[in-house]
């Protein structure tokens, strides 16, 4: 793997303040040596009564802990959580499942709990089979070493260049509720229907049902609207859990989807999710700038979603902005190729406010030093109206750099 | 644009001897200037009765060139071709097809003939509107320009760091025919049945019906089966015109689709055209490597091209091959991603002879020396059998390196 060593010119400038959430307590060890100098085992332990949702990703050839978590998440009840960074456990046959059964089963005895609230994640390499030995040995010593969310952030990393967490706190009942959550992810970024890694934890009591719709809404728009390469990883998760101890300061649970509650609360964990999103894309692999796409006037949302997908991961629009080109040929370019309904001489696009092509044709009012001048930001905003109806749809991405190349051209090695 | 500079490491040592089409003449010249100190247009004269067929880009914002060539296919007449680069004519509203209407009655004038039987084309930078003016005076010099297919080939590049051009010679009723063709792309190559820009000529006397559905045939195995950056553009296009000349040496019109002719004819387009593709691949921007990505065992063929897609799209196998690094865990990522249905513990991948992995697991007879020497090779296969079903496709891509990057970084300015 190539070094992880500058930080990101996007990243944010420090870690959060995240709110300790009642019924969770956070650990962080080195499995062995750890991985580069590192911790790179994560766990947690959380209270009786804790429920647990997540989205995982569709990849065909999904991870051993993906396929342990997607059982274990239609029981919806969580004790611990085990994550190990620099091994995905991924497409190593029957050891993949071996090794997470030997972990869950260590994690269970140690919380007196039953396997199936134990939940697993592994991020790193694929292929490479994952000894389960040291990583137990990790496991038992954890819960001597209490960690912040900000270790367990670091502890989950592999190209990542900062560690990514994102809190809200809200009143329910009167009282004063958390969500923090953290996230991994830098390469291999195009979530489907998940993320790389993400886990957010909340005392808010809610039912399992309701936890699992919210999540699915606010994932769509946050994990699922970002694009680092269009590379789905075999390993993407994100897992909500609630352990439900604000109860005891008087806040009723959440068991009805009519409940008004449940808009306060998913307005939070959208901004949560959406936060850390945005910092994967802001530690894309090589990215020195984050191209937001907003696409409108499409003929459905899907339709927009698929037309902002193109231009996000076009190479070309994406070179583009890595080389402050205001160049919007690209941009019409990516809009073709999509196969969208689209309209050739309404088309509208904009550079930030700058409008930059109209009706199909070079706005008048468009000035090349204009939109250089605009390229040279390090968020750039590309509107595209297709002009042919009322579908819209946001997708979050990063240029395409030198960077990439020197990290991807030997991560291995 | 950034200088065309160093040939390809992957370019054929030698433009191809091409046979001279019976009923075909070849002209060049310099626009103004020319572009970048080279001619850039190509001008072809066809006797009386040429047919012509074409595969044209399915992009939902193509090129007014392309608006134009489709109207005039569907009468299937050609007499002349008109091909400028630099300028791709392409989104610059009305203006485009003001610039091709004068062009072609330019060109039917001097041919004395309808301008349904002029085909054009561009190439070059999106947005900017063409002057028809510079454009008309150089096609009223080309004809005292003659050009041989090199010259032709040269006068339609772009970023191509070579001219390319490919034929075939056979014989039909005991007569000796020949298909002589040119190509030229090197960026924004992911065709959508058809390619950046081909020109195709043959003697053979042959239907316009007949010649559309050989063309299209081998036209999917061919272009549509290239892909240098998945960016497809808003020009491509690819014209067969057969001028029925070798009729006069004896050859009898092939007018059916039984006549047994039809096979050797489109055998040896389909070569042509194969080989004009895996030129441009051998020319992409930046490509040190070509891969060729074989996947068998799928439900379907079309299912197959999918996941051979999703591979050879991929930003993480391609800057593995850069780094020749023969890190298959991308591969798989790539197969799940695609979303195909797969069977993870029946997959099997090879690099060229090396079995890497079987029923979902690191072959044992894998050595990562043998894997790494076989990465140095500058054409890299990479077989998967998904285990399903029996259906499979063949794409053709390169990888994605620090020169991809440069080209595209400062492409326009």
């Amino acid at each position: 793997m190539a070094e992880v060593s500058s930080v990101s010119p996007l990243a944010p400038k420090e870690f959060p303040s995240l709110s300790q959430i009642d019924g969770v307590e956070l650990f962080s060890a080195p499995i062995g040596e750890g991985y580069h100098g590192r911790n790179n085992l994560f766990f947690a332990r959380f209270i009786e009564g804790t429920c647990v949702a997540g989205v995982l990703t569709k990849s065909k050839c999904p991870s051993a802990p993906i396929d342990w978590c997607r059982e274990n998440l239609g029981y919806g009840l969580a004790r611990g959580l085990v994550v190990n960074a620099g091994n995905a456990n991924a497409f190593v046959g029957n050891v993949g499942a071996l090794t997470v059964q030997h972990t869950a089963v260590a994690a269970a005895k140690m919380l007196g709990c039953s396997t199936s609230e134990i939940f697993i994640s592994s991020t790193g390499v694929i292929g490479e089979p994952l000894d389960h030995e040291p990583l137990v040995d990790a496991l038992k010593k954890a819960p001597q070493l209490p960690a912040d969310f900000e270790a367990a952030a670091n502890a989950i990393r592999t190209t990542d260049t900062f560690a990514k967490g994102a809190g809200a706190q809200f009143d329910l009942d009167g009282v004063s509720v958390s969500i923090s959550g953290i996230a991994k992810g830098s390469g291999m970024i195009a979530p489907d229907m998940a993320t790389m890694l993400s886990y957010v934890f909340t005392d808010v009591p809610i039912s399992v049902e309701i936890l699992r719709t919210l999540l699915k809404d606010a994932n769509a728009f946050s994990f699922n609207a970002i694009t680092v390469d269009s590379d789905t990883s075999t390993s993407d998760t994100c897992l909500v859990f609630a352990t439900g101890a604000a109860k005891a300061r008087g806040v009723e649970p959440i068991v009805s989807p009519e409940d008004p509650r449940c808009a306060d609360f998913k307005q939070a964990l959208s901004a949560v999710l959406k936060d850390l999103a945005l910092q994967i894309i802001r530690d894309g692999e090589g990215a020195t700038k984050m191209m937001v796409v907003k696409v409108s006037g499409a003929v459905s949302d899907l339709s927009a979603d698929i037309v902002a997908r193109s231009i996000a991961n076009s190479p070309l629009v994406k070179t583009a902005l890595a080389g402050e080109d205001a160049n919007w040929g690209r941009v019409v370019a990516a809009i073709g190729k999509a196969g969208e309904p689209a309209e050739r001489d309404k088309l509208q696009i904009r550079f930030g406010d700058l409008l930059v092509a109209k009706n199909g044709f070079r706005s008048a009012a468009y000035t090349e030093e204009d939109a250089s001048q605009y390229m040279k930001s390090d968020e750039i905003q590309i509107s595209v109206d297709l002009g042919v109806g009322d579908g819209n749809a946001t997708i979050y991405g990063c240029d395409l750099t030198h960077g990439y190349i020197s990290i991807n051209g030997d991560y291995r090695s």
